[in-house]
């Protein structure tokens, strides 16, 4: 099983890579190679300064090894390996009509000392988050989703929909990150699925995303804007910044054992802004995406 | 000595505020008073866009009430009362030759149901944080320092020196965030000192912040620079977010109990860039920043 999700996510990695940069048009992706003292390493795939793509990665990596101590407590496991690999991407476009994403797919095993395998589940998912709300464009994202779904299973969509309103969530804000998508976690075999079939519905997930993003990058790319909408942008991107930072599970970790801080922080924007007690204005359109992110609704 | 430390921080909000004001030239503070649901209140005093200051606050709060639960844990005590009051400032001046500088001095008392005095500290600090390293500045910060410590025990400034080279840290990054300055807590009342005589350690320390970072701030302020080095400062203001973000357990534990949010955060910067693997050049001025930061050193 990991070697024939490692194999999807490296061809994911290079199909999502390439058809951002035929939208961009300008800038190309770099990969860099780095490797994991304990055990694996990743490939790091980064575009900048696009005409499109402000800042981006799709990186995709493999690591194994002692379960750290850490994850031993979070687990609530005692001394075991573990084989983990996975897709991450977030897109960060210049266009403040056109919304980040963020995806997610993952894939884990953990091994008793004897090296059999004791446990193994999938994770992931797929979120936007827009600076200007364009309803279609919600929709669309989350019926792209909720298609995959439901070839899968009747409940999934309302399950992982509701997950990653709750997942990507500024408490300390009491506001959304941006408008949900998909987030689910520690999908095992059970009566109901085998892995095989966990499997099949990541990868059903994985394969969507293209279709579920590209189409609302294609048609806000190019719209006009001001420096207003650029610097809500600006503002909107520190509320990123705060829940990657303070809230994200996957990045603490990251940042707490030590992970390659280059390839776990590429998720944060290239130009933010902090003002002090920023007011949006009554009925503006600022105000409206405001509304949607203190008040996660139904799309589909 | 808790109304005598209470108007000693009013008295010195005025102070700073009107010198910063003076200096700036420009911009004024606006003051926002708020009141916290469970008791007390603040008055935050902020600047932005000014001449000199891009954004700064200069607050002072008093709280009391019931001890948050999770106060409790971490000072290790049941359900007693308390009464917290403090000055917290933040300057990011706008020309990247000029330092960042952050202070905060504060007192705390805990009573039982009785409502009877059971313990009382103070505690705080002032660091500086550069873009560019002036050595005669930080030096001139840490005598300002050291002078201050020294009329009150010989060890002071050596002690609490090291400890905000400890505290401000950035353990991801392997980095200080600054050039450090001073940082202690917990200063009660010991066989060596009575608490009066760490409200006049206290009060100095705070009667010789302007003495420290005015004049630095004085002789950057007008300093030519190019759009390269304002990149800089940006880049590194993302790793001040990072520090406050991640490890500040003062900003934290104001995010995870509700404090007011827009006062905790005042003290991000304005704006903040992050760029994927930033290296800055072999023997640049950037480059010599960075040494410092990643080897802590004493300066007097």
């Amino acid at each position: 099983m990991k070697d024939q999700f490692y194999k999807y996510i490296q061809k994911l990695q290079n199909q999502i890579t390439q058809a951002l940069e035929l939208i961009d048009g300008q800038a190309k992706f770099k990969e860099d190679q780095w490797e994991r003292e304990e055990g694996g390493g990743g490939q790091s795939r980064i575009i900048e300064n696009g005409l499109v793509i402000e800042k981006g990665g799709v990186n995709i990596s493999a690591v194994h090894g002692p379960l750290p101590k850490s994850m031993q407590t979070y687990f609530n496991v005692g001394e075991v390996d573990f084989f983990a690999c996975g897709l991450s991407l977030v897109i960060h476009p210049k266009n403040p009509m056109a919304p980040t994403v963020h995806a997610n797919w993952r894939y884990f095993e953990m091994y008793d000392q004897n090296g059999n395998l004791i446990d193994q589940w999938f994770g992931g998912g797929q979120d936007l988050t827009p600076y200007y709300l364009f309803e279609e464009d919600v929709i669309h994202f989350h019926q792209q989703c909720k298609k995959a779904c439901d070839k899968h299973h009747p409940d999934f969509y309302k399950e992982f929909k509701n997950h990653c309103d709750l997942y990507f969530y500024n408490e300390h804000r009491d506001e959304a990150r941006g408008v949900g998508g998909l987030f689910f976690d520690y999908l095992k075999s059970d009566e109901n699925f085998n892995i095989q079939e966990r499997y099949d519905f990541v990868t059903e997930i994985g394969n969507v995303f293209l279709d579920a993003y590209l189409p609302l990058l294609k048609k806000r790319k190019d719209l006009p804007y001001k420096e207003s909408h650029r610097n809500w942008q600006e503002i909107r991107r520190g509320r990123y910044v705060e829940f990657n930072l303070i809230h994200d599970r996957g990045t603490l970790f990251g940042l707490k054992t030590k992970g390659r801080i280059e390839s776990i922080l590429m998720s944060l924007p290239p130009h933010v802004q902090w003002r002090y007690n920023y007011v949006t204005e009554e009925g503006s359109e600022e105000q409206k995406l405001l509304n949607v992110l203190k008040n996660p609704k139904e799309w589909v």
